[in-house]
């Protein structure tokens, strides 16, 4: 059976596959026409050749080419639009608008455009130059970079087109993209954009790849190969895991977005002000997308009493009576229902859901659990199971102090809210609690729902383990994103003409530039 | 028999121990007469209680007061050089002086007040502020750091006392010690003079913890435990990848500086031109200190010719003819005899040296070995097995394009060097080589031996996997290496009061923040 061809080299050929997969349509369960091919190692082999080819040509590239790149993919994107939106609704579910659209469209153009404004200014470099010792050091690109996306954002996460991508490229890195099982029509199509881009704006056959799957041991080989300078991964804990361990043995950097519970506090005093609205807010923000956001609030902290009590019911009856989105696919679907089996094993209660969703396709009711914060505390491990979708855990404290030891087990992740009276009611348990949940999170967010992360200089969408491999970095918001598929490098007595333009003394860019001390 | 104490909670005391061991002089082979305790996990555990009380009051403290503590130490260890290097000289068999009293102690308290600077200004943190957004971010300490020291440099790589240890401090957290064993009582004055600081400046009593030595699995144990930020390692390849092994399933940063052979190419016009002065410089370069530095070019590159054969007869007798300084240790001693057998095991031939050397204590003769340029390309992972010491291998390539395949197989290295005639006539093979070396060093050095490590913002002392764990970091260099020990920390719409200085819109403090896309 003839199946859809690989990029590599700046050809669509045909991939030498061990076999072949096909996405579903998660709104009928039905499976899509196309076949896509599992790649065997000669894919990987000619895709490796391929970019470790690129990539000398990149390395010392000017950022002004590979800016003018970035920004033609962007344009293309733009005029495939209604292509690449209806691909992606058919593969997803996710609505066509505004989500696809109007939000996530704009948003990974937009990232592109930045990553062009950063790769043509350079400051992400950082260039310092100690001008008595005659040492100077900037980053530098990283070799060739394999980008895993993730199955929740097939165009602002996608692997051909999304925040690593992106990241990569602006860095002079080329790319090799693993197309998320789930959205392989959508990546082709971007992989098809970023073709043309490339031919127009001369850039070397190789700065895009695009493979659709592999066996998880060719993956894990793909990461460790000595010809790749770093991956970026996004999806689940459990695969994201195990390259982490091969990338991590091979001495290899691999920057990974996995599980995330995203804990939301409620203090008492924010309740008695406005518990209402805070239900209203927590319910919209829980079960947008379906909840299928790397920064859903999975899990609720609250302190008890009679008025929480009134919260919870409150919030109980919104998730009962709110409408049921689709889930992105059978497998998220059988996730959540496996996440829901270990909550309740665990101990936890049923307030409404985990039953089929009346929705259409793939669907699990709203679903709300409930926990004391002495049975948390009893197996934090296990209460902290991600339930990936429209789901979220109650846990109820009975004191402050048990509030504080329910955080302080917290594994890391990406986010963590507090809510706090306005009228300094709430003062001393923030104080009490801050300390504890900042060091547990990338992002700590007062008085504000998780789940928007806007692309941002100062944003961080990264955290301790396990929600990342690495709680310095961030895989959103430029320049600092870039940093990841970067080196540094020191330049000891080398001879002006041989430094990189940014480095010279006769540099007239605009970067900015640490000389001597001082910021020039 | 009595031990020496173990320092935790700003106490010396008694160890939970489970053996002990002593140091030796490695000038006579005697073991000196102090006994230090191999901790079990209770003085471990004790180290991490202590280190945690401390980190809950050093994360918000101002940079004022760790910078007060870094430079009161500066002073105490200057008050008490004589008896530190004294101490030093005794364990290491390093001269007094220049290298301890004039070099390596300046250094060490030029650190230290540079982490003071750094700890004061706070740029290190790099306060970004989004205004639009409400968002700001900046980096903020990441937890108790544990430092496994080196046995090369006691002073300024010193557990108690080096880079890692005033990285950390700076960032706002506190450390837990790991003396290296050949030189206990060096890093036990070190944290004598730190505990006075710690109560002179008012800090917290967990500020510093010490421990001289534990089982493997105990300090697997240990830099893998909840309550650990990161972990700063230098020393032998093997122990430090068992150290990442275990951290990286922990999910716990680690930052390791392990081994490296730091190439040198000598193109050959640059050996025409002036061969003589580069055998002297390279001798001297290789020998100094017995060779025992991270730094110590431990491979030369060169491409066959008359003139090569000359300059190779030129050094192999400047090998021959030069004093044999004494080895650190035993243990050093052992392992370069190990690394020869190896390396001649795999085919090179020894032009001089591998024997027992005419000096005092621990001594082989100065070590040239010859490789080709194909011999080396056969097995490339055997021959750059390190010979840490007074030992260097030269590679002869047969043409420039053997020289690119040899340098093309290169493991990461903290440094590499080029060498190229003033004349312009090896322009073209340095424009071949370099992009090649370029990727696999940390810090690429034009006509100058490696081993001098500035300590400055421009320097990188890191480089790919396997000198380092991550090429993104340098050990060396304030401030970036600060950034080891510090998380990337995002607050989403936090009230004012609440933000750390640095992000207050009344901040007056010296840092430049980049504030809505501007430095101000």
């Amino acid at each position: 059976m003839s199946t859809e061809p690989v990029l590599i080299a700046g050809t669509w050929r045909d991939s030498e596959k061990t076999g072949f997969f096909q996405s579903a349509d998660p709104a009928t369960g039905e499976l899509l026409p196309a076949l896509y091919p599992i790649s065997s190692w000669a894919d990987c082999e000619a895709a490796l050749v391929s970019a470790e080819a690129a990539f000398e040509e990149m390395r010392g590239m000017p950022g002004e080419k590979i800016a003018a790149f970035l920004e033609s993919f962007a344009t293309k994107i733009e005029a495939r639009a209604e292509e690449l939106v209806a691909m992606a609704h058919l593969e997803t579910a996710l609505p066509k608008s505004p989500r696809l659209a109007d939000a996530e469209l704009p948003r990974t153009t937009g990232q592109l455009r930045q990553a062009a404004a950063a790769a043509r200014s350079g400051a992400w470099r950082q260039p310092v130059i100690d001008a008595a010792n005659n040492l100077r050091s900037c980053f530098g690109p990283i070799g060739p970079v394999c980008v895993f996306g993730p199955n929740n954002f097939p165009f602002a996460f996608g692997s051909a087109s999304g925040g690593d991508f992106a990241a990569a490229i602006a860095a002079g890195n080329p790319v090799i993209a693993k197309a998320n099982s789930s959205h392989p029509g959508t990546t082709k199509r971007f992989a098809e954009a970023a073709l043309e881009a490339i031919v127009e704006t001369g850039m070397p056959a190789g700065t895009l790849q695009l493979i659709y799957r592999t066996s998880h041991s060719i993956g894990e080989q793909l990461v460790t190969d000595d010809r790749v300078g770093a991956t970026g991964y996004t999806g689940s804990r459990s695969a994201g895991l195990n390259l982490k361990r091969a990338a991590d043995a091979a001495g290899k950097p691999i920057y990974l977005e996995l599980s995330s519970v995203n804990p939301v506090v409620f203090l008492p005093g924010a309740i008695a002000e406005k518990g209402e609205a805070l239900a209203a807010e927590f319910t919209g923000s829980c079960l947008m997308g379906t909840g299928q956001f790397c920064t859903n609030p999975g899990m609720i902290v609250l302190l008890a009493s009679e008025v929480t009590e009134a919260f919870i019911a409150d919030l109980t009856r919104r998730f009962s009576e709110a409408p049921v989105g689709t889930l992105l696919s059978e497998s998220v679907l059988k996730s959540l229902h496996e996440s829901h089996r270990i909550l309740t094993g665990g101990g936890a209660e049923v307030l409404c859901g985990t039953g089929p969703g009346k929705g259409s396709g793939c669907c699990v009711a709203n679903t709300l659990l409930r926990v004391s914060g002495s049975a948390f505390l009893r197996d934090a491990e296990t209460m902290q199971t991600e339930a990936f979708g429209n789901s979220s855990l109650i846990v109820v404290a009975s004191t402050l102090e048990e509030t504080a030891a329910v955080l302080g087990k917290l594994e890391g992740n990406l986010t963590g809210a507090i809510y706090s009276a306005t009228d300094g009611s709430d003062e001393a348990a923030y104080d009490r609690l801050e300390p504890i949940l900042r060091q547990k999170v990338g992002r700590l967010l007062n008085d504000k729902m998780p789940t928007g992360v806007a692309v941002s200089p100062a944003m961080n969408h990264g955290g301790p383990y396990p929600a990342t491999g690495h709680p310095g970095f961030t895989a959103v918001g430029i320049p600092a994103a870039i940093l990841r598929f970067a080196m540094l490098q020191s330049y000891d007595n080398v001879r002006s003409h041989r430094l990189p333009e940014i480095l010279r003394d006769d540099y007239t860019g605009p970067a900015q530039r640490f000389i001597d001390g001082k910021w020039q």
